[in-house]
């Protein structure tokens, strides 16, 4: 489906998966398996946040009392963000095209991952969201649907759609909505990352603008990651796909990685293979699901930082990457410095909610990554460049950060 | 924007509204508001159903853990029903053009009542409700939408949609979708009003056959309303709008009036005004948010049966319909014998999901009604033709109803 075929290192995850259980095995490897038993009837549910004990709460809650809260809203829409949920309300959306490693595997078998993203939603930012899961992977139809059921949500999350259509469809849904519109693969992964070298480059002594970076994979995360670096300073960046480093001379290349090539290579003039890249680079984030060779590593400079990011199998193995580099992360929690998108995307959507935002703006992504990556500068350490997902200071410190930012970029409402 | 501008009657209510605040009074009147203050933030939110305490938790509701389970269901997409919330979800679907007594008010200001019909739902029905609240009236694209967003969801309840859009939009859809479809607006009504008057007529002592009605209002529920009283083997049945009975030689109908009439006055003969069919009818049922002089109502045969079903104002008030009536009914909760869709919808779609229904057939809805009648026959009165609401033997003896008669209609997967 996606016409970059490259993983797109989706939402980079925790520990490997243990081995899956075998095909044949069906409904006795379900039933003893404790990832299947805590997925029966689903991980989420709707739940009242009124009491209806009898005729009087009824007739409030419901007719004929709700009827004068509806009359409020019809005359004054903004009184939706006061007595409805929609404020606090996030569609999670997907087509099911991209699903982690998974690739494009429909919109109902998405939905596991959907209803985990709701989860995560409301336990580290308070936000309730909504899984949709949609039936068709058009990317007109797509936009149409989402605009003609935005009324109902306070924010739309983009989940697991593939490159390239997955960038017109946020393009187009920015233009077309007045609400947060986030694709989190892109976004999400991008302001993790951004959080991770920060503290990488101040702990080896690195300036953002002398830095070289190669990112390896050109998809949703590898387009958002390239550019939330140069955003944040950093201008010598290669980026990679199976063919080597993107540039403007290829004729290979699609809308969406021309434009990239023009942003980098086509500024820095460096092409070739990824090997040809990697030899005296400071930095590798890998979004690709590749694997590069240790000799490739090892001509890196002095004190490289690796991001091996692929789940669950990391671009470099740690045990790898320690031996040529300083600063070492990956995907998983069970190796120091964990990526993981649920240390954005929560916070996010909960400072934009509070500022009542129109949009999510770079800078408020950047104010995200800057507060990630402050919460452990002072402590930072090699094994400590990024904070858990469970340091309860991750999701207020990233939503203040962010509806601050939503209020200097004019985009609040509150 | 409804064709017919007699109100619907949707989803008769409780008790009369109190007061409105004056417009002018805004923020303080609000504030002072009991039902204003119940609906600040919203009456509803997503909640999760595991623990995510660590990473090992996380590991498994997430990714990389979660991938498996979206595998499982990529390979067999019955397994969706298992281990996602699809199966207990349904979406409560509006474009805002025809809510409460409210007219077309739109999507935004909709949304406190699918609100309040999510909450219902879960309590009365242990059923997730989703509000989806669409900005657009164009039947093709309402009916796109939501085949679209259907694998999201287990059901789908149509709310407050004008008619004659409604038939058109539950038609098409019944067509394009293999799980419930239901209108509540026309069936939750007729349920609920065909099991008061099964208790009805048998304290009067009438036979469906040769039991007279009048039908005041053909809307969304006096159709439906019409149409179940027919099925249910009630044949003598005027319909009428503000122009009189429906009937075949009236230039002025459109085709749902048309096919009503085909389906009652031209079978009976009976035509004329609203006054005609009253003299000597059984059984009035107001649908329509008219008034019906006491002189009229006077006209019916001995022993009559009342339901005035607009709210908060009934056709007939119950003072007066007592001075001629022996059964009377109303959608308040302050008059005995409440005609409230609640008594229906849970239930209706918790048999439904009970038993993996495909569709709601019209068998599912004549056993909902026969088993609301059935739990207060043994002791009904006059003043008790239907259950209260509030009576807790009411979701689980619909949902047993419905789940047997789609296993009978042979629509039930399990």
């Amino acid at each position: 489906m996606a016409p970059d075929s490259t993983p797109t290192t989706v939402t980079p995850g925790t520990a490997p998966a243990p081995e899956p259980a075998p095909a044949d095995a069906g409904a006795s490897a379900r039933a003893a398996d404790p990832v299947f038993a805590l997925h029966v009837g689903g991980k989420m549910e709707i739940t009242s946040r009124v009491a209806l004990d009898g005729p009087d709460e009824l007739s409030m809650a419901y007719t004929p009392g709700v009827a004068r809260v509806c009359q409020a809203i019809a005359e004054d829409a903004a009184l939706a963000d006061d007595y409805t949920w929609v404020p606090n309300t996030v569609a999670i959306v997907t087509d099911g095209t991209a699903v982690l490693g998974l690739g494009d595997i429909g919109p109902r078998a998405a939905m596991p991952v959907m209803e985990g993203k709701a989860v995560l939603f409301k336990q580290f930012g308070g936000v309730d969201g909504v899984p949709i899961c949609l039936d068709t992977v058009d990317v007109d139809e797509i936009v149409e649907t989402v605009v003609r059921m935005a009324p109902s949500f306070g924010g739309i999350n983009l989940e697991d759609i593939s490159a390239p259509r997955c960038f017109e469809i946020e393009d187009r849904l920015k233009q077309r909505l007045s609400i947060p519109v986030f694709h989190d693969d892109q976004h999400g992964t991008a302001v993790v990352v951004l959080a991770a070298l920060e503290n990488a480059l101040r702990l080896t002594g690195r300036l953002a603008e002398t830095t070289r970076v190669v990112v390896s994979g050109a998809g949703a995360a590898g387009v958002a990651v390239t550019k939330i670096l140069l955003a944040a300073g950093l201008s010598d960046i290669a980026v990679t796909d199976r063919k080597g480093v993107l540039h403007g001379d290829r004729e290979d290349l699609n809308d969406s990685k021309r434009a990239l090539a023009q942003l980098t290579a086509d500024r820095t003039g460096r092409t070739g293979a990824l090997a040809d890249v990697m030899d005296g680079a400071d930095v590798f984030i890998g979004l690709s699901g590749g694997t590069v060779p240790e000799e490739v590593v090892a001509t890196m400079a002095a004190d490289a930082i690796v991001f091996g990011l692929a789940n669950p199998t990391p671009e470099v193995h740690p045990d790898v990457a320690h031996r040529h580099a300083r600063v070492v992360a990956t995907g998983r929690s069970d190796f120091p410095n964990q990526i993981n998108n649920v240390l954005a995307f929560p916070g996010i959507f909960r400072g934009a909610f509070d500022a009542r935002a129109t949009a999510i703006t770079e800078g408020m992504k950047l104010a995200a990554a800057d507060a990630l990556a402050a919460l452990v500068a002072d402590e930072a350490r090699e094994d400590l460049v990024i904070p858990s997902p469970f340091d309860p200071r991750v999701g207020p410190a990233v939503a203040a950060a962010v509806a601050a930012a939503a209020r200097a970029d004019g985009v609040a409402r509150r």
